[in-house]
């Protein structure tokens, strides 16, 4: 493992390298350096489960059959494009939401002399998927598949932060437009297209398959994503800070919450009213009656129940997949994900 | 060329719709409101030169003959989404130069409840053109190489308006790093490539052609992109803003214009000073001294010397080419910028 993060983070010096050399451009000196910091800051500082993803469900596909080098280097390669696009989310998004800090490091747009221009950056992320692309796999059956899947997933990425953008920033805050489908709706396309859905069906498309025939792959993926967030909205307000590694905000940013509509559900008239008038507000006193509120109508235990339940839908079904392959590359992501607590 | 333009706009209709009802996502009825607000915004008020030369380009490609409605559906289409890729570079251009109005409307990120939510649009805008790309060109023998044709012109761009951004916004004001070296790949790479390239290379592959045997034809339209952006800077300080249609502001801004570039190039060691002085500076005392200085050393005539043996090079780069057809496709362009007023 500690060796494939090796053999991934060498492959990520190579693209880089290709970048900053890109015949298609007449790189200024300035140009370069710029570039090659821009990358350095956002690109490598990941954790990089959705990129090593790639490869962990590849191999799976192959059986655990040793992978050529070949192999290895386009496996990484493709788990790197799914980095770079992340990379390219964050730093636009960092910008839209007025982010202080990522990966515990300042927003890109927040270092000095950067600013707007990170916006073009952003711009330059994206690009450069399709640069690697272009490079290490035009000759390939599945080229064009591959192409086509990344512009889809980042369309679909971009129409969920459409819905979470005008949904939060409507002016006033009403919480009358939360619901458990608006909450679906957000995370199904922002989040699980792109962090679940993607690695796998590249693995399947180097894997030589036809995405259309795994329309049910989709499917457990999708939910999978859904229920990823879902978590993350819990810990985002129940985990400890310091296991997390950051300090959640979605109450004072009146995020639509997995735990703000479930609270929305289960509250008495008296207790919405509490909700209506502390959500939405930066003041540790609302954040406080707001946490309060949680606590007493119980969503820890409504979570638990979620996540066991959620489980045993989910390995149902994984286990109604008729290849055996296929079931242990849901099943690895499923198992990374269930119970965690950061 | 009235018929065009209403058989171009219909084909909007038809695409925004399209878009509107897009089943690769489950649009809010306020998502679907949003996005139609923002294509008819920034889509459809420009001056859709770059999208109906590739019909005019493609007709001429076909020798006159009559388009069928398929193709000339198609030829549209592909217009479309090069005012779509303009659309998304001006949408995130005026949030990065802070600009107040665009087309004669107040920049979109500057609507009422828009703001930084513009960056989402404009990668909308983006994403866009491959939706449109997959659903009408996705059997066509070169449906390859228009998606590898516009990821490249894309990345092009977004390096030429990084070394613009780069370049002009290095913290210190500092005319030395100006030459024509450097506003050439600028203008090249920010602008050339997309707008004289792109529309002829898209009617080219429509005509059953292969880009790699027409380089020829590359480099005479990047030669003419460079002409129309260096008319384009002479415009921003000389022309009537009545005619312009804007008030030029590039000595404010501290461009690297074309006319700053010459001026350094034949300033007296005294002229020089006026003009590290006073470029870059927003008093209209500074940037008066700058426009005197500029008629002082003859900057239109230099201009008018530019002009005579631009054409006259592009006109001997074109009357090189083999294809008749093609002559009479890069005719076209050169005859509608050559002198042009506006």
């Amino acid at each position: 493992m500690a060796d494939l993060k090796s053999t991934f983070l060498d492959v990520y010096s190579t693209l880089k390298s290709d970048l900053l050399q890109d015949p298609s451009f007449e790189f200024t000196h300035e140009s370069r350096q710029w570039l090659e910091r821009m990358l350095d800051y956002n690109v490598r500082g990941g954790k990089l489960n959705r990129g090593l993803s790639v490869v962990d469900s590849y191999k799976l596909l192959k059986q655990g059959k040793e992978l050529t080098d070949k192999e290895t280097f386009l496996a990484c390669a493709l788990g790197w494009c799914i980095e770079w696009l992340q990379a390219y989310f964050l730093v636009l998004d960092d910008i839209m939401d007025n982010s202080v800090t990522r990966r515990g490091q300042p927003c890109w747009f927040r270092q000095p002399k950067v600013g707007m221009i990170a916006i073009n950056d952003g711009i330059l992320l994206r690009n450069h998927i399709h640069r690697i692309l272009k490079k290490h796999f035009k000759g390939m059956p599945y080229y064009v598949d591959l192409v086509d899947l990344f512009n889809e997933v980042e369309f679909q990425t971009a129409c969920g932060q459409m819905i979470d953008l005008i949904t939060t920033f409507d002016g006033e805050k009403d919480l009358s437009k939360y619901s458990l489908q608006i909450h679906r709706r957000i995370v199904q396309y922002k989040t699980a297209y792109y962090s679940f859905y993607l690695p796998v069906a590249c693995a399947l498309l180097m894997a030589g398959e036809n995405l259309e025939s795994h329309t049910g792959v989709k499917d457990v993926l999708i939910d999978m994503g859904i229920y990823f967030q879902v978590q993350d909205d819990y810990l985002d307000c129940f985990a400890d800070p310091e296991t997390l590694g950051k300090i959640g905000t979605d109450i004072e940013d009146f995020k639509c919450s997995w735990l703000v509509v479930k609270a929305l559900e289960r509250c008495s008239e008296e207790q919405t009213k509490i909700l209506y008038e502390n959500y939405g507000k930066s003041e540790p006193s609302n954040v406080a009656k707001v946490k309060a509120l949680y606590k007493e109508i119980d969503l820890e235990a409504v979570f638990m129940e979620y996540e066991r339940e959620s489980y045993e839908k989910l390995t149902k079904l994984i286990e109604a997949h008729q290849s055996k392959e296929i079931q242990a590359v849901l099943k690895s992501f499923l198992a990374k994900i269930y119970k965690r607590q950061k």
